[in-house]
Formats: C-alpha cells, sequence, structure tokens
C-alpha cells in the first residue's frame, strides 16, 4: 500500500479519467512536453495528443521532468494538428485553444459545462498556436496577465488551465 | 504603445502590487526559478524571496525562463528560510507551504480572504519544504493529485496556486 495513494500504472490505465485532452502544437522544449505529462498524470486526463515538431517518449530529455508519466499517460501523435483537431471534433470533443486573440475570452470569465469534452491546444513556445489551428478551435482562451511580459511558460499555462477547469468542474 | 498592453519595468515598479509573496525555499533548477519569476510577472506579485541554495539573477539559466521578468520582479535574498519566514510573520504575512503534510488541507477548500497579505512557501524539488520552515507556516496546502505521480514540477505548481490565488481574491 502506498500510504499517499498514488496509483500503479495498471491502476491508471483503468481508472475513470478526466474529460480533458491536451493538444501540443509543434512544442520545441522536451522539458515542457515532459512537465505537461507529469501534470496530465496528476489531474488522470483522458490523453495527451503530440503533434508536428513535438517530440515523442520514451526520450531521455522528457523523462527529466515527465519522471515516468509517459508510462500512465495515454498518448498519440499526428504530424498535422489540424488532422488531430478535425478527429477530435468528429469525436465530439469541444476545442479549445489556449492563445491571446482578438477573440479570445478570460479564463476566469469561461465556465465548463458538466458532460462535455474538452481538447485544450497549447502552441509552439515562440509562434504561439497556428493560425490554420485556430480557425479549427471552437474558441479561444487567455490568462489574464498584467506585467511586462505576455506570455507563460507553456507548462504553467497547461497547468494554470488544467486547475482552472477540474476546480471548476468538480465544485 | 504596446498594443498588448505590457508594462515597461519602470511602470511596472510603480504599479500596485498583487499582495502575494513567493518564498523559494533551497530550489535547484535555475529552469524552475526563472519560470516562477515569469509567472510571479505576470501576476504583478509584491515579491520573490530566495533562500538557501536558490540561485540569483542575474544568471544566464535563469534568464532562459524568466526572459527579462527577473528585471521587473522585486526580489530579495535569504541565506535561512526561517530568517526570512520570521521577517514576513512580523510584517504581517500570513505564511502558508505548497506541501503535501498530515495536516495539509486541499488548495479547492482553501479561501484566502481580501485584505490580508500572503506567502506561499515552495520547497526543494526533491526534499519539499523543509520541516524546520514547516513549522514556522501557519498552515499547508496541497494540490489535489489523483495519478501515478505525487507531485508538480515547482514552476507548475507555482502557476496554479498563483491563477488559484488570483481567481479567489479577485471575483
Amino acid at each position: 500500500m502506498d500510504e499517499l495513494g498514488r496509483k500503479t500504472p495498471g491502476d491508471f490505465k483503468s481508472a475513470e479519467k478526466f474529460p480533458l485532452v491536451l493538444v501540443l502544437d509543434n512544442i520545441r522544449s522536451m522539458m515542457n512536453i515532459g512537465s505537461v505529462f507529469r501534470t496530465a498524470d496528476a489531474f488522470l486526463l483522458k490523453q495527451i495528443v503530440l503533434c508536428g515538431i513535438t517530440a515523442q517518449p520514451p526520450h531521455r530529455e522528457i523523462h527529466k521532468t515527465a519522471l515516468g508519466a509517459t508510462e500512465s499517460m495515454d498518448w498519440v501523435y499526428f504530424s498535422s494538428t489540424t488532422e488531430a483537431l478535425q478527429q477530435l471534433k468528429q469525436q465530439g470533443y469541444v476545442v479549445i485553444a489556449l492563445e491571446q486573440t482578438t477573440q479570445s475570452i478570460s479564463l476566469k470569465e469561461f465556465t465548463p459545462e458538466k458532460g462535455k469534452k474538452y481538447a485544450l491546444v497549447f502552441g509552439n513556445e515562440v509562434k504561439g498556436v497556428d493560425e490554420k489551428v485556430l480557425e479549427l478551435c471552437d474558441l479561444s482562451i487567455e490568462i489574464p496577465q498584467f506585467g511586462t511580459k505576455h506570455s507563460f511558460n507553456i507548462s504553467v499555462t497547461a497547468g494554470i488551465a488544467i486547475w482552472d477547469f477540474f476546480s471548476k468542474l468538480s465544485s
């Protein structure tokens, strides 16, 4: 018995998942990819969709921050992000870009609905979510920012968004 | 005029801050330190307190993830974390460890009070928040976790905690 109640990868696979899929659109940093795996594992997310140049596990650099979460978390790879989104939309997912756009709404104002399935799209560290990918998204959400920078580390953005969805949907 | 409304470091210094201080207790990874600076900048936090082995800017490795946020964010260094906390408590801060302990309460259940000042303590990547440091904290808060791992990347923990305080205090 694990006193912290940690699941084995086997327990994890059979556990009911939180209805959230993360789409990584051309993420360059392996540390970011690994860190997203670790956070996704913690919240029992359904799947991570790795797209384009986003590296796939197993990889030593991903492992450094994933620390084994690539064993538990379900993931798939698509060379084309738009293809990945088309498939998710066919499966009934509401597809949301985490991106500042002229139409994006604040994460604070967005209320996810229970019973719906959501896919959150995170873009490249420099270029953000690709224009063509944005066109396929049902909406864009931004995290309000007040400082000298206007972007977060992508693993931090993912952590904040996942936590926000989790706390709103489980309240 | 910056169309994203980004502040210059000068604007930042004179802006009213969000009443939150972050204490980094012996953080090993420079990438984590830099990433915390960047998130703290985004939410206009009051100060970052670097303690013990936590590296201080300027440093090339911190800059890689801070991307300039070390210029805007106010920070101080204490060799002793307990000394830093004693000073914060004298200044009226409620000091909270982000740590799983037998007494920790879930972040979801915690409601910060408007008008109070909070200091959040983040511990070493491997050892967590030191026992002696925990004794000085007013309470411990944990982020609920359901997967095979039971810890987050520290910059993700900080992002989640800051966002949670921000959204609860600004609602």
